[in-house]
């Protein structure tokens, strides 16, 4: 099982209404990507302001399917059209969980 | 429940050996910190070379026992013996796990 984990930091140009979109972006995933075993998501909760703003945490049997989501077109579909706009920046990594 | 990220990336003086330390650093706090509910982490797989070096996701109850757990003094030890001298950059956030 690997676990992939990114930190979004978002621009001017977001505001609630285009976070809830990203929300609502994630959470219809899963129906179209058979191969997310988990896939936890959501805003910072704030506690620091050096935090980024948005955090996804997906779980993948292994790298293959890893890829096979992250080239999925509903994926990039959505990353293009409501992620991107309001991105400033992005950091990611996979790691096995054993 | 809520769920803290960190991305990690190393220095130029981090090698094999330190960052296996890291790990072993990583493994040894849930003992010390009953507040923590789930703990994982490891080096990053390297499927891209923009990824960061090192992530942990752990599980809490709730705000307050991710701050128990951030300002108890065997993660700030960890942190200033292990992970500190190694490190270019960290990135965390949290988010409500529904």
């Amino acid at each position: 099982m690997i676990r992939h984990v990114v930190l979004l930091s978002w621009n001017e140009k977001s505001d609630d209404e285009a976070v809830a979109a990203v929300t609502r972006g994630f959470a219809d995933l899963p129906a179209q990507i058979p191969e997310i075993r988990a896939y936890t998501f959501g805003p910072d909760l704030q506690t620091d302001r050096r935090n980024a703003d948005y955090v996804l945490v997906a779980d993948f049997d292994d790298e293959e399917d890893f890829q096979t989501y992250s080239n999925h077109p509903a994926h990039i579909d959505f990353m293009k059209k409501l992620t991107f706009p309001i991105l400033s920046s992005f950091k990611a990594a996979q790691f096995a969980l054993s």
